[in-house]
């Protein structure tokens, strides 16, 4: 994981569906996050897990544990996610947008457990307890339950997302001269009296537009001159 | 969606797979987003979308298109999305961090097509030729190819994402007061003196460091009297 020195443990509390554990551990080798632990999985449900598409490293590595305390005991922070509904928390909420960062930070100094409930009834107030605080992807009230593997994916890309990568990025094209974007305007003008659609060239108004057309196309050099190839061969066969 | 006020239209290009479609949906309802469009799928293979729980009405109101070009002619502004692996694109390319805020400022002024190409090839050339640009999720460069819902799932929640929302939110817990946190240091320090912890009470450097552990503990007000209660019913049972 790209954003802490120490790692972050993706910790499923009985996780059902082998299907969605590949997805988890599928989301986790998108984002560089190996270490996968599972507290009681139904029935080793996770030695079946099948979409985990090159995530088969993560699966090997995971680790299997009967109790979450015995799954966290080596972190130093424990955070874990839920779709709130109507129980009445006893933790601080924190959305991921804010907690995601908090969890990048932490990961600086130690490592970090994320939990993620069991898909039919998520974390039980047993498991919130062994929690420092809770998160929450802001999702609609009215449909807050994400698929499991979606969760993972959505927090694990809130904690390796990068803010300072929010900003543009220097365009690699460089931009057209002004010249060239004149030749284009001229060219244009001059086709475009030859075709009749201006029917008087010398009217100042029409070449302001054009001109104006043209900027706004922002072209870069490149295209530019494709255009200046375009519109040359346009002319000349318009006056042939 | 809450980002915008016209729709964002999440297309997907020749899909395979009725779970993905499913869990395309489902991500899609999660974050408010209910306009899905299909472009070519298998054998109509979206209307056994099953693991879309309560997704329905998305898959419901689905479109299909013959072409992607008709999928996508309403719409101001078209990005496809990438893991890019080796082609040389002929498209600016941007970061999700960066072209999620882009594509959320555009949403107040137009409809925005989202593209997601198959589960095995993605999008194609022909494809990307319909688009603006191209954005790619800042997965890791050994795996960068992501589940098609997870992919749509981490899209979405970068574009309805509030950046206003990654701040500290107001505590809402009043914290302990000192004249509190001074008398369980003093409660503290009784009974570490009646059971032997500490020979000397009057030693000034262990009521420093008690008074500095008690603070270091950041109690708001209701667990300071949670505290104060215990520690008064264990000197109770000390003296007695």
């Amino acid at each position: 994981m790209t954003s802490g020195v120490h790692p972050l443990r993706v910790v499923l509390v009985a996780p059902r569906n082998p299907l969605n554990i590949g997805a988890a551990a599928r989301a986790m080798s998108n984002f560089g996050c190996t270490e996968l632990r599972l507290v009681n999985p139904y029935e080793v449900a996770f030695r079946e897990a099948r979409s985990a598409v090159k995530a088969h490293k993560v699966l090997e590595k995971a680790e299997e544990f009967p109790t979450l305390g015995e799954a966290v005991a080596d972190c130093g922070l424990v955070v874990g996610t839920t779709s709130i509904g109507h129980r009445a928390l006893e933790h601080p909420l924190r959305r991921l947008e804010y907690g995601g960062r908090l969890i990048a930070r932490k990961l600086v100094s130690t490592p970090v457990a994320l939990l993620f409930g069991s898909e039919k009834f998520g974390l039980s107030n047993d498991d919130m307890s062994h929690c420092h605080w809770l998160m929450r992807i802001p999702t609609r009230e009215e449909h807050g339950s994400m698929n499991l593997g979606q969760a993972v994916a959505v927090c694990l890309y809130e904690i390796v997302r990068n803010p300072a990568a929010a900003k543009p990025e220097p365009d690699s094209r460089r931009a057209a001269r002004a010249g060239d974007l004149e030749r284009i305007t001229g060219l244009l003008g001059e086709i475009l009296e030859h075709s009749g659609y201006v029917h008087e060239r010398v009217e100042g108004s029409t070449e302001l537009k054009l001109r104006r057309l043209v900027r706004r196309m922002k072209l870069n050099a490149h295209d530019a001159e494709v255009w200046l190839g375009m519109l040359r061969q346009i002319r000349w066969k318009l006056l042939s």
